[in-house]
């Protein structure tokens, strides 16, 4: 009997073919930092196989960041996936491919792409809903902005890490309604936020806004998203300018980046409008849906305690870049930008702590103990799967982090 | 009579010896971009003089960007401006200075580093007040927090731009209070915001706060900052989450950044504090005064519309430093922090059309007409000084854009 290659993924594996998202990874033996395509329970060194396969593409995968590839455009995104597709399913190839498979226990994953501007999204109807209801009760939930445009607001582009990377619990300023003044000290509400990210590509120029339709030129691919945030931070702070140092102090992303390729099967209708949109926000007469069918699970300490459907998303992710541009802001290839915290109508289907628990009043038991908001040691887990072609799963990979006491 | 040399500086010349700025610049004949400093009317070519003199800082000197130097470290800064110094005054480097400088009007000017993060604060009490007045006339003018606190945000990178470039005027959606739904076009409260701008230059480690007395070991220097805003875009997007399309167009910066150790002379106390300050704010027992004694003077179409007192900030720069790091964020070599719009207590003071105008009630009269926010084809400039050593001035340039139509 012949040995099994790496390359005979198991049917069913999420990293099949149909998937192969991009990451950057190292060895133990090997410490430069270098292009890889996840596939089965396998990295490919894939500047390494283009190489020896004498790939025009070698020099735009043999590199320590996903940056060239994300900035050579849509055209190269095809191509290039259509050549590893074939490296990693054809026969023929893999005397060439397979030296340069490195099992995935055995990579380090490093940040894959350099962050330029980031922006973080409110998309979330459901989650609007919820923190709006608690923040500011004796008013309306949603602001009268929500429903016409998609909220959004600028991060730190420098505090995004990479998955695995711990997360130090900030200290800052909090003050209680009953507090006669602010107290400084360690969070005491330190939350989570299950978002998807997207990473811009294809540069735009300033003063040129990025029409909805162009979306698929600019957008390379997603990837979860943790926001983690200080809640007792965030609301001494945020009023009249927006979330500071209750989100500056970390973000965490996926190792893998998913390109929108791999996705086609997972497009969706986003939830009907209740008011007409803008002309440039308007996409009720485009063929191809704007919303993604990914279905996150959010684990503290490897249990569940949420399931977020990112296809009940109010504003789809090309509307929120046709948004951020339509004021001719420029994109540069690394953009990043979140989605908003994905809640649900259900109460398992919501992305924070802060909803799960009504802001502290209903903790949730875990094996070890209530949760209201995090504590020191918890590790939190997102995971997410789509629809593939032909009944298969994409996966997501995960995002995941450890808090650590404050210094 | 022997020739005068362009190292001859004029008494009383705000670009002197005492102040030796920092920029990059190119020329028609050569157009790699290159770190100059500028002395009088002319440009060093720092590179090339440190070259030509046999200087270890001709590898930190000869790049496109200061980047590198900014990276450097606050004892590299000290050592290389001792040597510049020395070059632009000592007779005997004469010679070997001289082939190097190029008159300013002969050169252009590009961004001078690469920026990172880029945050904005809100730290004058002048300015709050008179916002709060305008946007929130049923409540008290400063929020709560605002005198605990330097409220800030962070802003778009991506789009800070070097004097001189055009502004395109922004399109976005706007909602009067009268309007039954909101409107989209071309912003029609187009303003600007009168700031400094500080440059990072020493990184620090995720986890790890910047004390408030490390400043001047983290913080390059100092510049020119217009904020361009558009209040109409800005007062329907910002609630709950801050300014975000409103601001993201545009911010322009001086090409000359002036390195803080030429401002000693310009030190001053902040205004006296309302309240106890939380510990790592607390620079009551600090020997050396945290504010900057600038004169600012803002310009439409040449002619000055007010002058903008930047010893008035609440908030110290070191401050705005200390509280964006307390909670473990990280800098980065290039991050940029703008201090707010500077506004001083009376109405000639104010740094924005919003207050000049208050909101378009009050017109102000050029001699081309009436404005109360900018109209096409108008020109913004800025420009200030600060006291230098022996009754001196030095001189921070300009910053300057003129406003082009809506595509």
């Amino acid at each position: 009997m012949p040995q099994q290659s790496p390359l005979d993924v198991p049917e069913g594996d999420p990293f099949g073919p149909h998937n192969l998202p991009y990451g950057v990874f190292s060895t133990a033996a090997d410490d430069r930092r270098r292009v890889g395509v996840r596939i089965g329970g396998f990295v490919l060194d894939a500047g390494a196989a283009a190489a020896a396969l004498g790939s025009p593409f070698a020099g735009l995968l043999g590199q320590a960041s996903l940056n060239p590839l994300l900035g050579a455009g849509h055209t190269a995104w095809r191509d290039v996936r259509r050549a590893l597709t074939a490296w990693v399913t054809d026969p023929g190839h893999r005397p060439a491919v397979e030296p340069h498979l490195v099992p995935l226990d055995e990579v380090t994953l490093h940040l894959p792409y350099e962050v330029a501007d980031y922006v973080d999204f409110y998309a979330s109807e459901h989650h609007a809903t919820n923190v709006g209801k608690m923040f500011r009760p004796d008013g309306d939930a949603l602001t009268p902005n929500w429903k016409h445009l998609p909220i959004g607001y600028h991060g730190r582009s420098g505090t995004i890490v990479v998955s695995g990377t711990d997360v130090v619990r900030p200290s800052g300023q909090r003050k209680a309604p009953t507090d006669p003044a602010p107290v400084f000290g360690p969070s005491v509400k330190l939350d989570i936020e299950a978002e998807v990210g997207f990473v811009v590509g294809t540069p735009s120029q300033l003063g040129r806004p990025v029409a909805l339709g162009d979306f698929e030129e600019h957008v390379f691919g997603l990837f979860l998203l943790n926001d983690w945030s200080a809640r007792d931070i965030q609301a001494w702070e945020y009023v009249p300018l927006g979330p500071f140092l209750g989100k500056s102090f970390a973000t965490s992303v996926s190792a893998w980046v998913t390109p929108l390729e791999a996705l086609d099967a997972a497009r969706v209708a986003p939830p009907a409008r209740d008011f007409p949109l803008q002309p440039y926000l308007d996409d009720s007469d485009f063929d191809r849906p704007g919303g993604f069918d990914l279905r996150i699970t959010v684990s503290i300490n490897g249990q569940e305690v949420a399931q977020p459907p990112f296809a009940t998303m109010y504003w789809t992710a090309a509307q929120q870049l046709a948004h951020m541009t339509v004021n001719g802001a420029s994109l540069r290839t690394g953009d990043v930008f979140g989605s908003g915290t994905v809640s649900g109508p259900e109460v398992g289907q919501r992305g924070s702590l802060l909803e799960l628990t009504w802001n502290g009043r209903d903790a949730i038991e875990l094996t070890d103990g209530k949760r209201t908001f995090l504590e020191d040691g918890d590790t939190v887990t997102l995971t997410a799967w789509a629809p593939g072609p032909d009944g298969t799963r994409v996966g997501l990979g995960e995002v995941t982090g450890r808090i650590v006491g404050s210094r």
